[in-house]
């Protein structure tokens, strides 16, 4: 039995977390929960399970929360995270979105807890910092997203230094059939529109612009040790292949699945077993897998992730936060499609990267390009 | 460095296996030879190598070249055979064809020695007995067969007890595209021009047949100790994608990589380790991979495999023998093209099983089975 905590109960992951724990009784059992704003979920949660403490937003719920639920203990704010994050359990999910995940996720592996991550900021902003804190404290660092757990799995009995290259495979998202010159008429709500998965608004804003693609060339680098030349994407339109790894030999092996969070949240709670699932790839039905090479002219977005990268130090914080910064106004209807992209460029090429960040640095600079910056 | 003997050196595998040592001095060496009666290439193989035993067909083959090479040691007929399983060497591959295999190789598992596996005949013939000897003298059987080679990969680093099934893929053959009807036409010509692979001939026939699936799914079933109802098919006209494996959460391993024999030979050759190839899989030409439902009613030979594996004892080594006499008749030009199922049909409904075999038993009924039977 592995109780297993999450920070950020009520999102897309966390939700579907919760189902998989509901459906796994015997095997995970729910430790403790954060959560943002959105009381009304939490108080369903709270109808199925017993987390042993709750962190909410604002303090201002937590008091009316305590004083509805007297069993339950509540916390909130960023020591409430933090509080979550080090709460007695075996693993912790930090299904939270943005850098807000970071310190608590860094919390809890100097407790020595392994850690379920759907938190993309960890790694592309910090990655040096948690991956070298999670070798010092030998906790697994086990990924929750569908290109990390495939490639994850393809290497799971090989060697390291066996591995040539990684192949993230990319939907591409909304728009993947339009020229750049389309897309500076797309609307929200055209670019909510993903063709293969269905995900949280900011992520699917990400895949929109292969933002995302380009966060997780970023944390591909960081979970596997590679080097940023070892990292390659490929266009493959149907999502089957989650993602691949290339040997010396040149023996390619790719982990393939439904495109279906719960089986990769699942496995990340199972590891290093499986457990079964009702969801399955109806082979049957299996009937043609597309592929074309990607092209970093009309994904501009992924360009500027590998030079992010190739940058190093604060800079792919800084591209992930002026991201946020640009995909939130995009949310509001404040700007256009391909203004998100403009922004982020922009902000990029007024930063000079700082080598060898601490985390308050990294901090730092995470909230100026995440704000306004008048 | 690991010394490897080759039962089958100027086959096809046994070629490309001497490639394979050739370009990786460092790590392999040959030990001893087999042939059985291509003396000039056994000579031009003399250029090369220096194997320590070599093992012809016939006696007058033996007197001839231990005159002219006195340096080497020859032997020859069915105790050279043994002998050259048994010399002293880390790994024995056994490319050599049909029943004649068998004996050798079991003798080369009571050695202790590691064997490759290229000969078909020992597992799906004897796939118990070679299986439950492998273990208990602590062997290992490496696949060398694309598919088989494959499957292997899906499953390091994976518990047996969470294969839920294995997935063969198959190319079709050279008939794919015909239908029932059309089969009465084909000739020799047609039927040895594979699309996608340059192998032998009779595994060439034997893959337009679709024989060749049904004999690596008893080879399967003893390779992996898999269930008959855990063995699928799937036609994948690319042979890109080699062969998958299906978990209990129903994530699917593939592994994937360009048709030629050599890396599969080499990976037999280094496992656990693997190193380096030359001949990549172009990442950028991978742009459309095809599945078709497996039909077992068109390609009626796995039909006869599955239920041969499910009568069991002798009928896979019956419904072998019948399969190498009637495709050595069909490329003798004796017989048509579908009278090559006939044969097997309706020698297999003949044939009532003899369940828990010896080896002698095998054997008794693969010589009458592969004879006229008159």
């Amino acid at each position: 039995m592995k109780t297993i905590s999450i920070l950020g109960a009520t999102g897309s992951v966390g939700t579907q977390a919760l189902t998989v724990i509901n459906n796994n009784p015997e095997y995970f059992k729910l430790g403790s929960i954060s959560i943002g704003s959105n009381i009304e979920r939490l108080e369903e949660i709270l109808k199925t399970f017993q987390p042993r403490l709750v962190s909410v937003g604002n303090d201002a719920d937590r008091l009316a929360l305590q004083s509805k639920y007297s069993h339950i203990e509540f916390t909130s704010g960023e020591v409430g995270l933090l509080e979550v994050a080090t709460d007695d359990s075996d693993l912790l999910l930090t299904a939270i979105m943005g850098s807000v995940g970071l310190e608590p996720t860094i919390a809890a592996i100097e407790a020595g807890k392994d850690i379920a991550l759907a938190n993309k900021e960890t790694l592309v902003a910090a990655g040096d910092i948690v991956m070298a804190k999670a070798k010092e404290k030998n906790v697994s660092i086990i990924p929750v997203d569908s290109e990390h757990s495939a490639i994850f799995q393809c290497l799971r009995g090989e060697k390291k230094s066996e591995m040539k290259r990684i192949i993230l495979t990319a939907s591409g998202g909304s728009f993947r059939d339009l020229s750049r010159e389309a897309l500076s008429n797309v609307t929200l709500e055209d670019a909510l529109n993903h063709p293969n998965w269905s995900m949280g608004r900011k992520i699917t804003i990400d895949s929109a612009t292969m933002m995302n693609k380009g966060l997780e060339v970023i944390e591909a680098k960081w979970l596997f040790d590679a080097e940023v030349d070892q990292i390659s994407t490929i266009l493959h339109r149907e999502s089957t292949i989650h993602s691949m790894v290339q040997f010396v030999d040149n023996s390619i092996m790719a982990q393939m699945g439904t495109p279906d969070m719960k089986t990769v949240i699942q496995f990340a709670f199972s590891h290093p077993d499986r457990l079964p699932t009702n969801d399955s790839l109806d082979l049957d039905a299996l009937s043609q897998l597309n592929f074309r090479p990607m092209d970093l002219e009309r994904f501009k977005m992924l360009s500027l992730a590998y030079d992010a990268i190739r940058a190093g130090g604060t800079m792919p914080a800084v591209m992930n936060a002026s991201n946020e910064y640009a995909v939130a106004r995009f949310l509001n209807g404040e700007i256009s499609f391909l203004e998100i992209e403009e922004i982020v460029e922009s902000r990029m090429s007024e930063h000079k990267a700082v080598q060898d960040p601490d985390l308050d640095t990294i901090l730092y600079y995470d909230r100026l390009y995440k704000s306004d910056m008048r």
